[in-house]
């Protein structure tokens, strides 16, 4: 079969294997897609979606019918964002919309830059977006809580946040502003679901969403038809597009996400949400269980919410933890002294004392990592490590 | 079935039709894989390549496998490109590919960015690309006979070239010059393979060499370790990665057509290059036709060469039409008239006595254009065009 060979290899840990939790990987979810058997399997033929264009009359041109109707289904189960009258504009996950998304708002005819801004600590991709081509458009200018400068902004609200999993609102609220809201984690199995969201660009992605990561699948949900003309463009310019087959396949897995949410609600096990959420709450509450017998150490703590799309409160479960430090610690290297690689709270605009840990990984690792932070906890109990 | 719902809807033609002749959308090598039946059929089911991960141990770690052996098998079947001790970097088509290959050969260190060039008449879309985020590494600084600065610069040589067919080798020719050359038109259907190309950086869209635009893959063979290192962290930064269902597709169709090169050759029927030559021949046939009825309207020459990989000398056919009229008027504005569509000379560099036309528009397409293109002859000829 075509797929026989792309099949991953299961590497067995040992003690001196080194963990990787830097990235959000979400194979975790695997299992489930796996259980639903040929429900979400896509057969695509040799002379199926050869050409550019998907829908000539839609102003995101290369974008699949089906895949804008099933995203807005999806929203309507689920009640986390307001797509009537909206515009759907597809990329190569919601990187590529985000990058969009500053050419869509920026003007050419400006003499400066605009100023991008994120509250900190923000998701480390922004930075390294904004500032790897010198772009003339737009500049990055860190921290929106610190941010004093007149004239046009552009500010990313990423909610709930990447690291540190808190529901966030708008920092600056200023009349030049303009708002870019990435809602890749809200999702009922990170976050209680208050409310539909109605902003102006709304950003999503696939990988979060359901965790299909390999198919560089996002959507931005667009209220003016100008700016979702200009992100289009971009997407042209950049990549004339984006994968058809990948658009067929989230399509289908999100059409099939829907129909569950709607007919099957009572059986826990059959619904996606509660499956990938039951996971991340036993993760976590392991988690806070060997963190706690540290003086030292600490995880953020969120509020019960009550959500909409569960009929029930629930306790937020984000997709990384957010380690923190009283004493004076460079959290990356020590994790590296035991072979965890994390992100340091650095590269968020926050301190050495902080670090993002994915809590994404295999099973098999999971355990490993909570062994060797016990063992990390053990050893610094109310000491400064040195 | 859940492509049911993707298929092109044929819309009849009609006088009054608009034909637009702007874009190469090759779907008109539809019908070759139509008939190959479930061959190139890939089935991917709902738990398959859910991870941002390919290959760990590759610089390219997004590439698939499968897909690299499958493009450098290829090239070595069809004969137009050295891929041995090469880095392949696979990028959302040779679109993404060409903005990575900018930043790769640019300098943060430089205070100037760098200078881009190509010789007149250069595809359209390499300007858009260097100019529109206003980057600080790289400028678009036009046509390379004409370039005249100190210090490095980069030149795409695209070859066969848009619009014009022509094939190509660099102009500026300095040391302090970098190469990307743009390989996208160097399969037998359009030019005769009379080498192995072994450049530095060498781009390839599955787009133009099997017709397979919707998919979105290019790929780029590239010498240097450290410029694969930065084509990698471009695609990085901007899309994570390169969809995983499209590279497995293409992966299938490129396997595919290798097979039926190396095992049917002489079976012409059976040979996609052989099949998609006869098209485009017959095409530029009746064009030729048309045309020689004209006293001002000419089209381009091309030298017949010896093809290593059919074994015989061959014309070239390439994908677009690059008209030109001896009398001073505006092609694009003259052929808009006649309700088709087409793209002026200016934007290729060239002067509104040019106009490129795709030469892959479905049959009942070609025909009307070529009845309307009749018309606009007998028009014209050996008049002066008001």
């Amino acid at each position: 079969s075509s797929l026989s060979t792309i099949k991953v290899t299961k590497t067995s840990l040992s003690p001196d294997s080194i963990i990787n939790l830097d990235q959000g990987d979400p194979t975790l979810f695997e299992p489930y897609w796996r259980r639903m058997g040929d429900k979400c399997t896509v057969v695509i033929g040799g002379c199926d979606l050869m050409s550019y264009f998907s829908d000539v009359s839609n102003i995101c041109w290369f974008l699949q019918p089906q895949l804008g109707d099933a995203i807005k289904r999806l929203h309507r189960v689920v009640g986390n964002a307001v797509t009537e009258d909206r515009h759907i504009v597809v990329g190569t996950g919601s990187t590529q919309l985000l990058m969009a998304a500053l050419y869509a708002l920026s003007s050419p005819a400006d003499r400066h830059p605009v100023s991008l801004v994120a509250a900190v600590p923000y998701y480390s991709g922004y930075k390294d977006q904004a500032e790897f081509l010198r772009s003339g458009l737009y500049k990055w200018a860190g921290d929106a809580h610190t941010f004093d400068e007149d004239g046009p902004y552009i500010e990313i609200v990423t909610s709930p946040n990447n690291p540190d999993g808190a529901v966030r609102e708008a920092v600056v609220n200023r009349e030049e502003g303009k708002l870019v809201h990435d809602l890749a984690y809200y999702w009922p199995q990170y976050t209680p679901i208050t409310q539909p969201l109605d902003h102006d660009i709304m950003l999503f992605t696939f990988s979060k969403c359901t965790g299909h990561a390999g198919s560089r699948i996002g959507w931005a949900i667009v209220k003016d038809k100008e700016v979702a003309k200009k992100m289009t463009e971009y997407m042209v310019i950049s990549s004339i597009g984006v994968s058809k087959e990948s658009q067929l396949r989230a399509a289908k897995i999100i059409g099939v996400l829907s129909e569950y949410c709607q007919h099957f609600m009572t059986a826990d096990s059959e619904n996606f949400f509660e499956y990938s959420s039951s996971i991340l709450k036993e993760r976590w509450g392991r988690l806070r269980n060997v963190v706690k017998n540290s003086k030292i150490f600490s995880l953020p703590k969120y509020p019960q919410g009550y959500c909409n799309f569960s009929g029930k409160y629930t306790d937020p479960n984000p997709a990384f933890a957010w380690l923190h430090s009283k004493e004076d610690i460079d959290w990356e290297s020590l994790l590296r002294e035991h072979k965890i690689i994390a992100r340091s709270g650095q590269r968020f605009g926050a301190g050495p004392k902080y670090v993002r840990i994915s809590m994404f990984s295999p099973p098999e690792m999971f355990n490993l990592f909570l062994e060797r932070l016990s063992a990390i906890i053990v050893n610094t109990n109310g000491n400064v490590v040195t």
